[in-house]
């Protein structure tokens, strides 16, 4: 199964003002992932700003995915939430809308301890779908060590983990690690996009894409030179996106995605406030980074 | 108006499993800060566990509050949401129920900008009801700025700000620095029960304290000396707090006031999970820490 194999895309959930999901942009987004064969769809990740979505509109985008690409591409859904039985209720609703996986970051507003964490996964993995375990310390301040990764991949469904860039960009070491304390059938993937081609080249299983969200031709073409080991042809394209990733790096990810949106004509929708749209000179960064990209 | 200065007791939220408030128990919490005489309450800041509840649950407890001390001990709400819109819904629904002052913490999922939490706090703040900033880098992981701090105090309803423990404990540089930033009537208090003493001595309006939730007895007496410059009576009553602080660094402050309204026989409640209770042993420090205070 390619659920947490290969390249996973992230795309935004389209939303009103008040946060009410236009289900007709977000088919728009997930009919372009499939259409590019992309190995699976994160919904409603980071990306997918489920932080700021109610469990209702959360529910309405995980039905409205199944509805329109269900049983074509795997479907992963986040159930992050601060409260563990909200989290256990959002796992439920994704399970019944037909989700084929989870993701679960350890939202926190009280730092929160490894045991505290440990117990969080376990509950929610009993709603019984695949879970990835989502290592996301930019977004959620939890930090997981590598001893917790090993306890948690001993638990029933735990099956994945989604890491942020190494430090010191040493994927193999990190992955040789990893490796050694978890289960055989555990994957390892990363996020950050500009250490995805690394991260390939040095064998990880996944990369958890926030450009294959609108891009997924150009990251699935990265994604199958860098697992075929064709270390010049991932370089190069890779090559393409950095003046992408220079914008990801200096105004994060999920606003320059809402610019690439639109300008691909695809969805005219804001971030969610507090997040600001970007400023037009940024616009036109991100409209001269994609020049450089086959976008499919 | 001593909303934003002198000794602001925040208080737990004591809730069922299911996150529904216990309005009794709250109402004998805050009788009981009433009756040392705090010269504020801070409802539903991080010790009130404000991240883990609902919109209604919010309410439901500044209503209870209001019914309880209101007219008696001024009332401050915090207001915090990931969404903007739901922030000024929350200080709509505390304005309503008859809230004296609002509390509003930059919760983050995406890291924020500058200007994100400027228009943020900008919006909220048009509900009218005196607004204090809630800086706490710890649970929001947004660090403002000294300038940050003087363009918002300049918004109308702005009127003061909660700090976290100074750098290197400088707390006369920083308060001579943030004071020269900003409005005369601008109040400057510190949260981190442990800086407290330093930072009073050296001349701060206001101690945004987690212990004078449950003990606020004791807590007054050291503000009081403080507020008087009695640096000896301050570090005499402070030293007996030393064993509590201690317990607060080590498991944070969150999860050992909830011990302490078990020993004190005011309310047998836990925290939201993912965050756990703490074990048995630690009950016995907090006993201990408890036994060198005069409670009152």
């Amino acid at each position: 199964m390619t659920l947490f194999r290969g390249l996973s895309a992230f795309p935004l959930t389209p939303t009103d003002a008040e946060g009410i999901v236009d289900t007709e942009a977000l088919a728009r987004f997930l009919e372009r992932i499939h259409h590019a064969g992309a190995d699976s769809i994160g919904l409603l990740g980071s990306t997918g700003g489920y932080a700021y979505l109610t469990r209702e509109q959360r529910k309405r985008a995980v039905q409205a995915a199944v509805e329109c690409i269900g049983g074509k591409t795997p479907l992963v859904v986040g159930v992050g939430a601060l409260r563990t039985d909200e989290a256990q209720a959002l796992a439920r609703d994704a399970k019944s809308a037909g989700a084929d996986g989870l993701l679960l970051a350890p939202m926190s507003y009280v730092p929160l301890k490894e045991d505290e964490v440990f117990e969080h996964f376990g509950a929610v993995a009993k709603v019984d779908l695949p879970l990835c375990i989502y290592n996301n310390p930019g977004t959620t301040r939890f930090t997981f060590s590598d001893a917790l990764i090993a306890r948690l991949a001993a638990v029933s469904n735990i099956v994945a983990v989604k890491m942020p860039l190494a430090a010191n960009d040493d994927y193999a070491g990190e992955l040789a690690r990893l490796r050694q304390m978890t289960p055989d059938t555990f994957t390892i993937g990363y996020s950050g996009d500009w250490g995805a081609a690394d991260a390939l080249l040095a064998g990880c299983d996944t990369w958890y894409s926030v450009a294959a969200g609108l891009l997924a031709a150009p990251a699935l073409a990265l994604t199958r030179a860098a697992q075929s080991g064709d270390a010049v042809e991932a370089a190069r394209l890779n090559h393409a996106f950095e003046p992408l990733w220079t914008l990801f790096k200096r105004y994060g990810s999920f606003r320059v995605m809402f610019v690439i949106a639109d300008l691909l004509g695809l969805a005219h929708v804001q971030p969610p406030r507090p997040v600001l749209p970007l400023p037009e000179d940024a616009r036109d960064d991100v409209r001269q980074a994609l020049g450089t990209l086959e976008i499919g």
